[in-house]
């Protein structure tokens, strides 16, 4: 399974960021790529009074050029995340999958919205403007399923854990971590969370933007269930191609069985039935 | 606080092993430690055959001179682990904490039993001789709760998250990785457990002796919890000294609000209590 991640920069256009990520996904396809991932809000400058603004509902006019690039390309597209604008007016930072025919065959809307504020370093709310999704998401294709998460939503041990629990074997994470928090733990979040769940991860950033309010730290990533960093961008434009060796997955859960040597007599982790926590 | 982390040869002679230990638990004390940390198995080469063999009753002979070290030297001791033989015959690796008067305060018995087998690489069985234990171990001290954890234990996010939601700020792990999965996921994980409990994180391991059967990779470690490293020894013997400003884990959690940020509407890790585990 051959994976491209695009590192592209995020212009105020929608429409131009819309078009350059189409063509990124035909190169993908070009070089043998079976799946192309965007980086979160990729067609949106990452700023809160904007999330609203080019918000739009699923199925609208630009995840239309989506799925056709996908289906055009005939690859799979993790198409990075956008603003979704909900029946309600709610409006959510969603991720989209489509399949080699374009058609939509997952959705992930970010659940841990990303409210920080690092005395002399970064502030953030998205909070002021997204409502949290509550659903976490594996989808299936025909190499192996895969968990479907959105930057902070990464930082959560327990979302990794149920992701990995439903059957993922890889993660893929669209992301913009800052020149805060990028240095100090992007590289180690990727790599540890792909040691500890024994799956392949795989992070999609923007590329980094100076002038920008919210600046991308970039490095886009993919790593193996053992560690190892396959492929890694520095802070420039760019797509990185990683062939993920699903065989690995099992080698390394059976050579070293941390799913397996869990003391589930001693803890629980538990998702939250639907019926309980009310549908979305 | 200030800890002294002490990475030890391991000899065949469990007493010299003991006295080594107790002179530099003395020389932790004269350079300003409040607390020091011994490897795991520091006065047992770590092989299966020699648990059974080194292994004694809590209150025994070489249990007491630890007591003792931490009495003379006025400082806590975390004194790495040892073979724990039970009244039932069974067998724990087992950490015992000693406070500045040199009484037991604590123990901790390793929950995840190191069962190991890489192709090429590092082979092991705990369980061929050891019991787990059932325990998560949490202790007060007058600077703030710690949590206890041994080596394989550490592998496990559900167990950290547990420590740190019974109020541990800092996790004290004696350890000893090997020259596979030392170099692959040591510093990672001591790195990201920090940064995603919020707290500071201390390994312990024996020095690098490229005579024994099982080779520790050194490396003795001491994380802040935002994932910076405060102090790391080579793999020879010696002691490092890190000075943990507690009020940096609160800074942490005000700024990066993680643990605030779970979505324990969505998931929930719950440790099964005692009365429906059984009594260890």
């Amino acid at each position: 399974m051959r994976v491209a991640v695009i590192q592209m920069p995020v212009l105020p256009d929608k429409l131009a960021n819309i078009e350059k990520a189409a063509s990124y996904v035909a190169a993908a396809a070009r070089a043998g790529a079976d799946m192309a991932v965007l980086p979160e809000m990729f067609c949106c400058p990452y700023q809160t009074a904007n999330f609203p603004r080019y918000a739009e509902k699923e199925g609208g006019e630009h995840w239309s050029l989506l799925a056709r690039a996908a289906k055009d390309s005939g690859i799979y597209l993790v198409a990075g995340s956008m603003p979704e604008l909900d029946a309600d007016g709610r409006v959510f930072n969603t991720s989209y999958v489509f399949d080699r025919l374009g058609r939509p065959i997952a959705r992930h809307r970010k659940m841990h919205l990303f409210d920080i504020s690092v005395s002399g370093g970064q502030h953030f709310k998205e909070s002021d403007t997204l409502t949290p999704g509550n659903q976490v998401t594996v989808f299936t294709t025909e190499f192996c399923k895969i968990g479907l998460a959105i930057c902070y939503d990464f930082r959560f041990p327990e979302l990794c854990r149920l992701m990995s629990d439903q059957g993922a074997k890889v993660m893929i994470i669209p992301a913009a971590f800052n020149m805060t928090t990028g240095p100090a733990h992007w590289e180690i979040l990727f790599r540890l969370r792909a040691v500890d769940n024994q799956v392949f991860t795989v992070g999609a950033a923007p590329a980094r933007q100076l002038g920008a309010s919210y600046i991308s730290y970039g490095n886009s990533i993919v790593v193996s269930p053992w560690g190892d960093v396959l492929a890694r961008l520095d802070e420039n434009e760019g797509m990185a191609l990683a062939d993920l060796d699903l065989t690995l997955v099992d080698k390394v859960r059976r050579e070293l069985p941390l799913l397996a040597h869990r003391r589930q007599d001693l803890y629980n982790l538990a998702e939250i039935s639907p019926a309980k926590k009310g549908v979305q």
